[in-house]
């Protein structure tokens, strides 16, 4: 929007290892011998040599750059600026969770707050979607019971786990807070405005005793299916989560991002085991996660001691409905590293330094 | 001398593939695909792996951390600070030569700085000395000069190139002006108080007519065999200067230093060709070295505006009479980024972040 004032070219840059940018082609996925170069560290030093380069290129060395991103984007946007002021003068960080390392932040508080989004439309609606999971759980502990619910669930086939089903559900209500835009998202997915006050209003309008079963479907079914052009959904199979996926490999090395479900939120409560995290990532890519990699790489611990006489220039936006705020900067530190905090905003991905593909993050 | 003031804990770290810290163990500089992990950027990762699992350790989260070094220790401890604010809160950068990259320094600055350390002591030291290299050559030109040559120099064995004798001396004056300290030297080599005024004293102590090459090595001995213990000296052979040693491969990567010689310099003049560099790189390593490494991933360039606003507690210390000094940061680049500069201070290697030995460091 305010490129042309500035007479500034707009430059997208693409993550390596999304998108097109495949160092290895198709096998970059293959074995850890591939994806190890699959870094943040590496993407930044890429950002570097390609702004330098290309300013080279177009006899603009002495333009100013400022580099954008929301989401993953936005962490690599603060941490480009912090470790490469001299390429870039600024940063906007947009929905940047630069603090949801180690213990920074309490590892309930994403699922707390989605939980929040949800309760703050109606409690109805909390309640609703807190008490399903056991019903679930229950129903789909028999093969009548799975084929019942995977009916209810128009699922393309029957579903053989009924975990599935919880993921398919969870999914929706964890998404749909991270976008609960103002207006129609038609970026990346369907959505109308505020999808979350959409879905508590679909909950809302069954009767009283109606199955919480079909009232928790039927809001989810916002999510998948807005424009209504799904007949069946693919409840299993499909994209296998332990595939060999970029995102999963950043996660399984130094993206770790500790996460619990609290006994008040309305997902049904978990814990964080850094042994099964562990297990799991050697399993998929024989590598084990290096837990405090990020905060010893850039920091986080004591962030506004640290940067109050460091740094500059860096604008930390967050929207409070977004849970990832939570580990988000949300207090000023300085004149110039600022926090923009908007009571009712949301995830915003902004499309340049942008990394991973939307869906690739449940993962994260 | 103030570790105790502080009740500070002094950690000496050493950099990997020095000193003790081979990967590899003893095939760590066999080929790239081990040399390959040499690098400026892993070192200082190491640092702040090494530091942040320390102060755990240590019981001592909270502990401030400030890093010393100097020479390349002092790039290392101010890129340091730089790049790991979290981990450093302040650095003393000696003698770092940071801007000796690119072109931001003049590349012929680094040998008229040694040239002008002699000038400063008599015009006939320095004057023999510009006259003695064209006098070898022209003796040396045949195999009597080289054996007449051989016993003037005392070498152990006939030499067989003139430039053997030329790298002698030239490394003698170049070595000698950037540890011309007030004081006697005995660490890491021996040398009276001020010797490059003992060197010009030796110099001009001889009659007028007396032979340029016999006063040029005579003075060259002082830095050689200040102790008089040595009966011959080993001038061809010994460590092949092509051989793969650690900073040879930093040299060949990532630390290219561009270096001529002026016409106004007591050194025969010579210029820098990337080329040359590049093939010689290639056929030890097979590598080729990136010219704009260090200042992508660094910064160098306009430093004084880059770090106006950005960054704090780094002091530049330097002491003009170090050739090195040429290329350091002189003024004051903010309040909390200053510059100490003593017009007769010399080349300063602190021992701690230490990374090649002094003698390596011929190569760069």
């Amino acid at each position: 929007d305010i490129a042309p004032e500035f007479g500034a070219l707009l430059v997208f840059i693409e993550h390596r290892f999304y998108g097109e940018s495949k160092p290895f082609g198709n096998d970059s996925y293959k074995s850890a011998d591939t994806l190890g170069y699959l870094t943040s560290t590496q993407a930044l030093a890429d950002f570097a040599v390609l702004i330098t380069s290309l300013k080279q290129n177009l006899s603009a060395v002495d333009a100013p750059v400022v580099v954008f991103g929301g989401s993953y984007g936005g962490m690599l946007a603060s941490w480009f600026r912090l470790k490469y002021p001299h390429v870039a003068m600024g940063a906007l960080a947009s929905s940047a969770p630069i603090l949801q390392f180690d213990d920074i932040t309490p590892w309930s508080s994403f699922y707390d707050a989605v939980s929040q989004d949800f309760k703050s439309e109606s409690l109805n609606c909390f309640s609703v979607i807190k008490a399903v999971w056991d019903v679930l759980d229950y129903r789909g502990s028999n093969d009548s019971g799975l084929l019942e619910l995977s009916k209810t669930f128009r699922a393309c086939k029957t579903v053989r786990f009924p975990s599935s089903l919880s993921n398919w559900l969870w999914t929706a209500f964890t998404y749909t807070a991270m976008v609960d835009y103002p207006t129609p998202a038609n970026f990346m997915m369907n959505l109308p405005a505020y999808p979350v006050k959409e879905m508590c209003k679909i909950i809302d309008s069954f009767p009283v005793g109606a199955d919480v079963v079909e009232k928790a479907f039927t809001a989810a079914s916002l999510y998948y299916n807005y424009t209504g052009d799904q007949k069946c959904f693919e409840m299993e199979g499909g994209d296998d989560p332990h595939g060999l996926s970029g995102w999963g490999w950043q996660a399984c090395t130094e993206m770790v991002m500790p996460m619990t479900v609290s006994n008040e939120s309305m997902f049904p409560p978990s814990g964080f085991s850094y042994e099964e995290k562990s297990e799991g990532c050697f399993a998929s890519y024989e590598v084990r996660p290096r837990m405090n990699w990020i905060t010893t790489e850039y920091g986080g611990h004591k962030i506004d001691k640290v940067l109050k006489r460091f740094g500059s220039n860096i604008i930390f936006s967050n929207g409070m409905r977004d849970p990832w705020s939570r580990g988000g900067v949300l207090k000023n530190i300085s004149s110039s590293i600022i926090a923009l905090v908007t009571e009712k905003g949301k995830h915003e991905v902004a499309e340049n330094m942008q990394g991973p593909k939307y869906s690739e993050l449940t993962n994260a």
